[in-house]
């Protein structure tokens, strides 16, 4: 996979809406989509598009557009999506609850196969046919299960802890909803869903336009 | 608030973070903080926080920091939490229920007013104390009750449709869920939260790592 060497943080994060869109023009049955198509539905420019699939070795024919079959499975691979992915959630309140019911998680490859948390009144509850275990016995679990991916959906004053279990016991990606700053190794990977700084920027946004 | 003219996107995406570091300073009951302690904490740059906080007029004094409660105030300002805002939900699946929940939601100044859905099953039950309507009577609710933000929930499929319907109702900030890009006027800001692009660039860093 030397392809992917040195490809920007900008690049990386309009592939999922190029894979958002294709997936929607396949659905629709198109078989071919130039830039400048692709450009109109998605907003990026025409240029900025092609030299992003430049990145990833092409995949285009000058004046027949993109194989939309092709161009999907490409990304899909590129994104890593041709594997399974175990994860487990910690923290089954309601944000918990949203991720495990998620619809998507299961179609890009997600399993879900541990939900934890340390309220008593969830412990032996069941979310999507998983029973919420006790977060005392998170980390025996993760020495017996081998774990991709932890959804931490904790408070902020226990995401750090929850995490350093993770990341010792050989977890390599976070997708941390607490919304503080989580310090992991270089070698794991992190995604933040900050929601409250999303909110913060509409607010901010709003004001900026009612001057 | 002229002098919140011309700020950079970049700049403003930064705003929510530093609010959030000041909010915990102040919690910790400290009362000067230097650009080089916030760099520490937050992992920006000295000089571009002191850059950033240029933009809105300044705040420091060389050698003497910052007032961490006076910088909070000014940045809470900035980004308008001093006002409250009317909400409505539209979507009372998972992820509506979740944002409903959402502990920070009332203290940045957010009032949930309604809760809409199409699903009968879910319509007269309540949720933070509030009865889910039919979404058949949103436009008239809207047309009664002056309503700033509208949080959409709801499939993709009908996301563009609720968003033209609160747009026509002269509501002007959408927090949009829903894994589309919807088109709204140049006077309406839009915030998304798209789960799935950011679980895709999660599994894309960790199979990069991992090369």
């Amino acid at each position: 996979m030397d392809k992917k060497k040195d490809i920007s943080m900008a690049v990386i994060k309009r592939l999922p809406k190029y894979y958002r869109h294709l997936a929607e023009l396949l659905r629709n049955d198109v078989d071919r989509v130039s830039s400048k198509e692709l450009s109109e539905k998605i907003g990026f420019t025409a240029s900025q598009i092609r030299q992003d699939f430049n990145c990833f070795g092409g995949f285009g024919q000058q004046g027949y557009g993109y194989n939309v079959k092709e161009l999907y499975n490409e990304i899909s691979t590129i994104l890593g999506l041709d594997k399974r992915y175990s994860t487990i959630i910690i923290g089954a309140g309601n944000i918990g609850q949203a991720v495990a019911n998620y619809t998507r998680f299961e179609k890009f490859g997600f399993d879900l196969n541990g939900i934890f948390d340390v309220n008593p009144k969830l412990i032996g509850m069941k979310m999507k046919d998983i029973e919420i275990s006790d977060i005392d016995t998170m980390d025996e679990f993760l020495k017996n299960n081998k774990t991709d991916i932890g959804i931490i959906c904790v408070p902020h004053t226990v995401a750090q802890r929850v995490a350093d279990t993770l990341v010792a016991n050989g977890v390599k990606g976070i997708w941390n909803f607490a919304p503080i700053d989580i310090h992991v190794p270089e070698n794991v990977s992190i995604e933040n869903v900050h929601l409250s700084e999303s909110l913060l920027t509409l607010v901010y946004l709003m004001n900026d336009l009612d001057k």
